[in-house]
């Protein structure tokens, strides 16, 4: 099937991209507003863009009222934020995230998280999650009426038991998910791995 | 552990972002040089970044020898692209193509792919792809020594078994595959998904 994009209607491109560009990486972003209050929210237009210094990209949309989303607000305020990385077993609190909710809610009460003070940013990263990117505001350009994020990241925190002494990561350990079409995840360990 | 990123070497910090930023989609781009050369590569710092219309983000080094790659002299010059998707069917021919070659040889031959004409840009799609998206460069970004490439997706090819009457995505057809560290990849279908 062929698809013109000037021909087809909004939410048939929204089904087809979110489903057809997969498995996408997750980031689980925290930030805090002007007033110190901690926001978390997971994007899954994501990704490195760099590595050395590391740099990632998030892509992230306005509200359906046209506002901007508190991540968005408070990065643009505070020119800083944490990526966080999930795993299967985080994954429910993540998606509570996910919901929309009033700036002055704390999200790492409302899914039971807590948040570790970060070394060199002011936004606390989550203490469950298995890896966490200390980010300042590198770039910001607008795509359409989306907002593309670049953060450079400045230390990165990975739990212990992921990495051996070669720095090599187990996944086992980590249990990393991506994100799919529609309801779907993709669990991206144990035998779902094929080594080229 | 942590990582201090302006204190850690960059083979450590390649190895740990490519390992840690997972599952990453794996766009496999065809291009064409002015001289009408065919060029396929494939690029996992890739994803989208909006979808009405679609927008597709790659993030794309220099040889080691700081010199452009062929998909990002091609892409300059003609600001004409396609971006395919890959499958664990044509794993091992789309490594094939990450291989460095002069620039005077086609990878389609090389690979043993078969180029289809596309509908409104010049460089062939993959017709073996289970997807195809025809991109126009929308917006050029440079990130330290990375180029950062946006494109607006103006046609989208999907093969007919992949989607149900209601445009849902069957990934028992699709079988698509994603990036991990080292010499990993990740199946993203049958029972590696998991339904929220």
């Amino acid at each position: 099937m062929e698809f013109l994009t000037d021909k087809t209607d909004g939410e048939t491109l929204y089904k087809l991209i979110l489903s057809l560009v997969v498995p996408r990486p997750v980031a689980w972003v925290s930030s805090l507003s002007r007033e110190g209050i901690p926001n978390l929210a997971p994007f899954s237009f994501f990704n490195a863009v760099n590595d050395e210094p590391p740099v990632l990209m998030i892509s992230v949309s306005n509200r359906d009222d046209n506002t901007l989303k508190d991540t968005v607000r408070n990065i643009m305020d505070t020119r800083e934020f944490v990526v966080n990385m999930t795993s299967e077993e985080l994954l429910t609190k993540m998606i509570k995230t996910g919901q929309d909710v009033p700036p002055s809610e704390d999200e790492f009460k409302l899914a039971e998280l807590t948040p570790s003070p970060s070394k060199l940013v002011k936004p606390p990263r989550i203490a469950e999650a298995p890896v966490s990117f200390e980010c300042k505001l590198y770039k910001y350009v607008p795509v359409y009426d989306m907002h593309v994020i670049f953060g450079e990241v400045l230390l990165i925190h990975v739990k212990d038991e992921l990495l051996d002494e070669k720095l090599n990561v187990n996944y086992e350990a980590y249990k990393p998910i991506g994100r799919l079409g529609g309801d779907y995840y993709v669990k991206a360990y144990g035998n779902c791995k094929i080594k080229r």
